[in-house]
């Protein structure tokens, strides 16, 4: 199981088998198979079964996959069998709505701090953060030792603080802004952004 | 070219190509290769030429592909070559961000209408929205023939909303709640979470 040989490809839908299956789990589900998984995400059985066995057996033939153990084992695979602790850069409306999104705890996500460089937002509160200044941002995230981070700025500015990230040694930037940020090689992006997930559905329409 | 004959894996990476295509052609650029597309998307080229050869020959051996072309062309097989009304359910922090994206009408949608449950948010302002009240909801979005809907509500009442979006005629549903929606075989779902994305990096921490 070495990192650089798994194709990013299927690393970019274990996350979706993850959830999948905490869902089945919550629902009181113990096993599954790759073709109700495959009926709950979208994608083929023979897909499932494929990007799974990339990382050893887990399944029995005939008995399907034990839930418990396969999420135990996504959850190790992508390292979120730990708490990873989370910046926001950007108290707008999206830096507000990630604040206090409830989905982060169960998933190995923790929100720290949020940042922004408006001077009346500087100080005020959401929930139980105070937003902080982004000129300690650099200071702050390397003393806390931080990798990852959500970026909630617009494009004028989306560069710049990520320059900032990565000198603080971010290696992981959730992207909110609609621009393509330039990062080194030793650094992901990940873009969100609604537009792209509508267009999966109006090819159906 | 049949809507059924192509796998919905390869559907979901087109919005993906054309979000680095629309970029490129932003930037200036008129061809680019298959090499090129795939170091901005995280995507191997071989995949790339594999997915896009799908819908027929677009590039040329040696001179790759006329991005406005292809832009063209991707536009027209995920049907953003028109636009399409969009509302948004939940008017919290989400849905206010919605509201403001910028990024909708370059992609290919609209947001007509926003529509909250909250006696104190129905009738205020978001931007150039009025707030609308969730009890007229199937009669506005019949009797405006919308498709789409963006959902943000809590988890406790997004099935309850579902179930009236189908009844009024949408077919597609982004959904910010953290559940999964039950919904007829005809209407398609995608579920954004920022959770899921930021799996997909700590693989590689």
């Amino acid at each position: 199981m070495n990192a650089e040989k798994i194709p990013n490809i299927i690393i970019t839908r274990l996350p979706v088998y993850l959830r999948a299956l905490q869902r089945m789990a919550d629902n009181g589900l113990k096993t599954t198979s790759s073709q109700e998984m495959g009926d709950r995400v979208g994608i083929s059985a023979a897909q499932i079964r494929k990007d799974i066995s990339q990382f050893g057996e887990f399944g029995k033939q005939g008995t399907g996959y034990s839930i418990d153990y396969l999420i135990d084992k996504l959850r190790e695979i992508l390292k979120v069998d730990r708490m990873w602790d989370v910046i926001i850069v950007g108290a707008g409306d999206m830096g507000h709505a990630l604040a206090r999104y409830q989905g982060f705890a169960n998933r190995g996500f923790n929100v720290v701090m949020i940042f922004d460089n408006d001077k009346n937002k500087i100080g005020q509160k959401i929930g139980d953060f105070t937003i902080e200044d982004t000129a300690n941002l650099v200071e702050r995230v390397k003393a806390a030792d931080i990798k990852i981070a959500m970026l909630t700025l617009p494009a004028s500015v989306a560069q710049g603080i990520t320059d900032k990230l990565v000198e603080a040694g971010v290696r992981a930037i959730l992207n909110y802004a609609p621009i393509s940020l330039s990062v080194p090689e030793n650094v992901k992006v990940q873009h969100i952004d609604p537009a792209t997930h509508l267009q999966r559905m109006t090819y159906y329409l």
